[in-house]
């Protein structure tokens, strides 16, 4: 399928681009955006995913992230998905942490979301073809990020494929989807009412299921409005103190759930990935 | 006057602050971001203006200006105001290079323009006074930096107020707003047709009448859609020649109009204007 580029804008010697293309997965346009920092020509570079949270699309982190200076230096790709289907065709729930921009990065089972809610498959499968066949990315270094539900994203799709990505970070993510109103929500709805089918979408679960991280960075906000209730950290330090990982998990300091939380550790998680990435 | 806070949210161990006050020369209210960085309580710390273009207000460059990260290393205060008087009783002209949004930092002396359009006043005798009545700025060490209709803005109030500011830079500034359509439309109706009061606010036309600059920094990108028609950059280099003036202009290959570039140089700028600052 061939890619729409919709901008391109130079940054920091690379180009910026915001791309769409006909999605085999969603049954939808989807719109991403992808930094290809400044490179000899001929090269692969690696990559970094990052997910974003709830009322997102690939604009916000390409906007307020703050990633194309760091992405430049280490000459990394730089990929920021929507959270979900669009479309007048695609069923929503008129709210904030339901439906469009929440996609939850899972493949619904029910209706009338199964159709098109298929981010999961959008993210693990389809994403990393179609940016191979168009951009210098070499898929044999890859690794993935997010904020928030993103943060959630990552930490499953790490967890779930361990050899594929070389390292794994997010910024306040929901780390126990099962256990807090936002996941309870969206997986119920998007999954149905049996719980077992939860524990691949949850990171907490899937690590008392076995799965583990070598090497795995969390950044949490103390002033962070949902820490409480909806991200609890603390249960992913226990999950992975029990399984002995040993995370680094930083409770920062007077930080909020915004971007200006995200953008003032942008840097250090680039190059941190950087270094697992051999870039 | 007081302060109203609308946000606060620390960013690189400091704060972003968008505020809002009733002005004395707009006669409306006024919104505009402050940057505190990190220091040490009781000192003063220098500060930088930064004037944004055309459509603007305070967010574009709080949102992706990327300065926060260099205003936490060097130490400055970032302001950022808006561009033009806001409210239901500010005659607008339902154009984007004119009235709300393109206030071109003139006190107008038109009908109907002349009651609130005082961006000029505003920007250099009312908000340094609100901003250090509630800031820890010492504004003996003041810099300005702009970009488009801002970097006009910065160009000229430096031009006219050599002894305040130790530097102005600007990003693909107006430089010459008497010679091209942008600038004679906005001069015309805010200042009226005789363009002998339209010099005091044309960069070119102030070096013209004697005005000079000592540290004067310009990016400009090659790739800018503008540059031809709106911008004129070497009709800012040969007035500064022909003055004995010896500013960095610096001809970005492949740079647009957009934040994407000015957030590429921002950091540059910071730390030039830091070094002329003390800071």
């Amino acid at each position: 399928m061939p890619l729409d580029y919709l901008s391109q804008n130079r940054a920091y010697e690379g180009e910026q681009f915001v791309c769409s293309h006909q999605s085999r997965e969603t049954g939808t346009e989807m719109t991403f955006s992808v930094y290809v920092p400044p490179h000899m020509p001929g090269i692969k570079l690696p990559v970094l995913w990052y997910l974003a949270g709830l009322t997102c699309t690939h604009e916000n982190v390409t906007e307020k992230g703050e990633y194309r200076r760091a992405c430049a230096e280490h000459g990394i790709v730089f990929v920021a998905p929507d959270t979900s289907p669009r479309g007048e065709d695609v069923p929503d729930a008129d709210e904030y942490d339901f439906g469009k921009g929440a996609g939850f990065y899972v493949d619904a089972t029910q209706e009338p979301w199964a159709k098109h809610y298929r981010m999961r498959s959008y993210i693990e499968q389809e994403l990393p073809e179609v940016i191979a066949a168009e951009f210098p990315v070499d898929l044999e270094r890859q690794s993935i990020t997010g904020h928030s539900m993103g943060g959630h994203g990552a930490l499953t799709i790490g967890l779930r494929n361990p050899d594929r990505f070389r390292s794994v970070s997010a910024f306040s993510p929901i780390v126990a989807p099962s256990q807090v109103p936002w996941g309870e929500k969206a997986l119920g709805r998007y999954l149905g009412e049996d719980r077992a089918a939860w524990r691949e979408y949850d990171a907490v679960a899937l690590i008392e299921d076995g799965a583990r991280l070598d090497h795995l960075l969390v950044d949490q906000g103390t002033a962070d409005n949902f820490l409480e209730e909806q991200l609890k950290t603390g249960t992913l330090s226990m999950a992975c103190a029990k399984a002995g990982m040993s995370p680094e998990i930083r409770m920062q300091q007077g930080y909020d759930h915004s971007y200006y939380f995200i953008s003032t550790f942008m840097a250090e998680h680039v190059a941190w990935h950087a270094e697992r990435l051999g870039a």
